[in-house]
């Protein structure tokens, strides 16, 4: 299991810079709740669920090193470290996932001492950390289900464990094949402009000794007019109700690809990603992010200096392109409704808190 | 006009390192055909029409600066010369034009003196450049006729002034356009591994004052689903008698959006792109390349060392995806049939050679 993200006891964050990989393995411990929002901000820790854990913990980070005079001086700045987390990545819906269930958790316990309060919200962070871990491997066995005995699987993005708190969401599924023993071979495309692709899964692939290839984007869909890929698997920053599903730039050109070539595309995402309240994706802000992130590779400047550049991080997939959704609960079909059965997934998600004892009980 | 690649009287070539763009405007000047070679395989020299022209001025190149005892081992050295040119890339159909052209009009004169050998060598590679200024001149008129008075277009890889002997090709159209006051915005792809589209295209797009955003090559189909692309114009490296294109990959990506979102998918390419002789792109070799293109950029290694890579240069679009070829002929529609007018190209072709005849003519 890479080792993407720790909190200690010494009240201190422990973070793999994934913007370095796989050049260099380089682990970050801070003790200043900043350097954890700039880190979300610069994509040195990304992957929707991990960015849901890493704020979680960014705001645990803030209080447990502030000095508080009053319970009202300890709020004020709770708020403020809620506000300043919520602004730092707009798409990912686990982000505000994380963020609502500390305000609900502090909100339910205002009332304690300051000390409590700490205590408390730190509770609920490793609860946000442990449950992914235990969604995450639930995505995988139900998402095996739908991969046969040998499958040619094409991913984009990275959605392994380093986009995780557990296993990760598509490229868990994957893994969770392999070990029951299926023949995968997987194809990564790089995923310009940060290249997680080329960069990341190809890193979690060789890390696990999967059989891959990396190819550019715009190869992919060679690869199916060839019958080369039985499968496409992605992972989600957010899922409408609808089961619209918005993930990073290049997803859509694949799933309209998928449906020409009618190769099946799956999404992958615990419930954690799933925008109840909308009823459609066209209501999620897409990001725009800087255009040097096109223009240059590595500080390497690739085109003119001020060229101008359309650099949005995701795009959006409507539910008919969709073929299936996969959660911690089921392998979903269309039409999808999410909001309709939003209180099996809360159920779901309590039981899943207690997931040793769930564990148990399965057995 | 972009001075790319020049012949000069004292028997030299000076060509721009394309592989530099657009940091640095570096020109090599050389009297060794073997710098030629190197140029067209690393793509220093690059696009279908240049290669080809590239080529023949190499040949050039190596005869005038050889010295031969006997005309047998000039001969020989010809015919050597032939051989290593066309081993440099497989693709382009007009790099082998050239060298066929070449090959014709030293047989038509073997029994001449050497020197004699050397200008008619000459004479022939410069025909080649000026006919395809004048292809390319045709292609935009021609090429024009599908552009409204206002439309965003969508571009692949480079076919402009870098990518031939003169202004372009699917580039060509877009310029000649915008000087019939025609308002066009040009979307560039980037176009990886090589980036031809952020390095060449953006650059080429500057230099003219056209408007334009560059976009990740995944990025395209988000565009055309918002109905954002009125066409996509791209070049060919090869076109079989049937219309299928083989051009840098991605393409076929393009059209299969292009198809689903009911966008004009047009192709570009003069006649010396077409392979008459074969009637499907099925029998078109595609170049694999060197997996370091896509594992590093300018030398900086983005992928672990030994990721392995699927890289093909090119891609085939079937020809039911084509809407439209533009050659300097005319604009051709499906069912393409180029070899049933296989004569009429190549009385045209003999026409362009006395270009200017033909203009006064035309007038």
């Amino acid at each position: 299991m890479i080792n993407k993200l720790e909190y200690t006891d010494k009240n201190e964050i422990i973070f793999l810079d994934q913007s370095l990989l796989p050049q260099k393995e380089k682990y970050i411990k801070t003790r200043n709740y900043k350097d954890i929002l700039s880190a979300i901000v610069q994509l040195k820790i990304r992957g929707a669920p991990l960015i849901g854990i890493a704020a979680a913990y960014g705001i645990v980070l803030g209080i447990s090193n502030a000095k508080f005079e009053s319970k009202k001086q300890q709020e004020n700045f709770f708020y403020e470290l809620l506000e300043d987390f919520r602004k730092s990545r707009p798409t990912a819906k686990n982000l505000f996932y994380a963020l609502d269930r500390l305000q609900n958790a502090y909100e339910l316990n205002r009332e304690r001492a300051i000390d409590e309060i700490e205590s408390i919200i730190l509770d609920e962070a490793d609860a946000i950390y442990n449950e992914d871990i235990e969604l995450c491997r639930r995505i995988g066995v139900n998402g095996s289900d739908l991969i046969g005995e040998s499958m040619n699987i094409l991913t984009h993005c990275n959605t392994g464990e380093l986009a995780a708190g557990g296993i990760g969401t598509a490229l868990g599924i994957i893994t969770t094949a392999i070990k029951q023993a299926k023949k995968i071979f997987v194809y990564a495309d790089e995923t310009r402009p940060l290249l997680q692709g080329s960069r990341l899964t190809a890193y979690e692939l060789e890390q696990n000794a999967v059989d891959y290839e990396l190819i550019v984007d715009s190869m992919a869909a060679n690869l199916m007019k060839e019958g080369l890929v039985d499968c496409v698997i992605i992972g989600a920053d957010r899922i409408a109700s609808n089961g619209d599903v918005v993930n990073k730039v290049g997803s859509y050109s694949l799933a309209v690809n998928c449906k020409f070539h009618n190769v099946p595309f799956y999404v992958a995402a615990p419930s954690t990603t799933i925008d109840f309240d909308i009823n459609s994706g066209e209501e999620i802000i897409i990001e725009e992010r800087d255009p040097d992130e096109v223009r240059t590779i590595n500080g390497y400047m690739i085109t003119e200096e001020n060229a101008p550049v359309l650099n949005p991080a995701f795009d959006l997939v409507p539910n008919e392109l969709v073929t299936a959704i996969v959660t911690e609960y089921k392998v979903h079909y269309p039409p999808y409704n999410f909001k309709g059965i939003k209180h099996l997934f809360r159920a779901y998600v309590q039981s899943v808190s207690h997931a040793d004892d769930f564990n148990k009980e399965e057995k």
